[in-house]
């Protein structure tokens, strides 16, 4: 028997679906302080990068160098990106991206539990943005 | 005229040289709250993980791999990784792996920016622990 995956209720609430790339789901998440997209690989039971083979891997850097050019295009000259795995409050594997850039509301420091979290007012036209900005991951 | 690889002066002094893998310099943070293991790959002028070509992709995750291992296996069981680049405060491409469990020092918050570091009694021990965990990556 093969376990499906679903997603973690977390994810679910704190997150907007984009749309989904070879190596996984791209979602927006609802804090609207930053650009910030999530690209979670549709496995059950997957908790660190380092458990996905090689091919599995590359393609998701690959998905993920696309959403770091495209977070980039969307901001200032001088932004940053905060691209990683955390995963102590949720262990199933989501990679962060994050654009920051210096006077940011966290600027230096990290954004994650972060209190104060603002919400878009149209997170369905932001949603639509992402789609198109990232076109060609999205396939 | 190619430009030389110098490490940026604050990931020099915050960490310790552990050694070098075909993916870059291996270092260890010298905040002893955390296993906490940085690796930077010796080109100029590199800020974000999508700048890598593919091939210097799979070989900087194949390194990476190798450390979330290690530090995996120096842990509790339900030790956890916090494996990313931030880069706010240094630029510089550098890819953390901190190793993490519930009710370490900063659980579930993040590490970066956490005031209190501590420092190791004997860091060169723990070097030398690192190099030994860490061989066949150090080649």
């Amino acid at each position: 028997m093969t376990e499906s995956f679903t997603l973690d209720p977390a994810l679910e609430r704190d997150s907007l679906l984009v749309g989904h790339s070879a190596a996984g789901q791209v979602r927006l998440h609802r804090d609207a302080r930053w650009p910030w997209l999530l690209l979670i690989p549709e496995r059950p039971g997957l908790r660190e990068l380092h458990e996905l083979d090689e091919a599995a891997r590359t393609q998701l850097w690959s998905a993920s160098a696309a959403i770091s050019e495209a977070l980039l295009r969307a901001g200032p000259a001088e932004g940053k990106l905060n691209v990683g795995v955390l995963g102590n409050r949720v262990a199933q594997l989501h990679l962060h991206h994050v654009l920051r850039w210096p006077g940011d509301p966290a600027w230096p420091d990290p954004v994650w539990g972060r209190p104060g979290a603002t919400a878009y007012a149209k997170p369905e036209q932001i949603v639509a943005q992402w789609q198109a900005a990232l076109g060609a991951v999205l396939g």
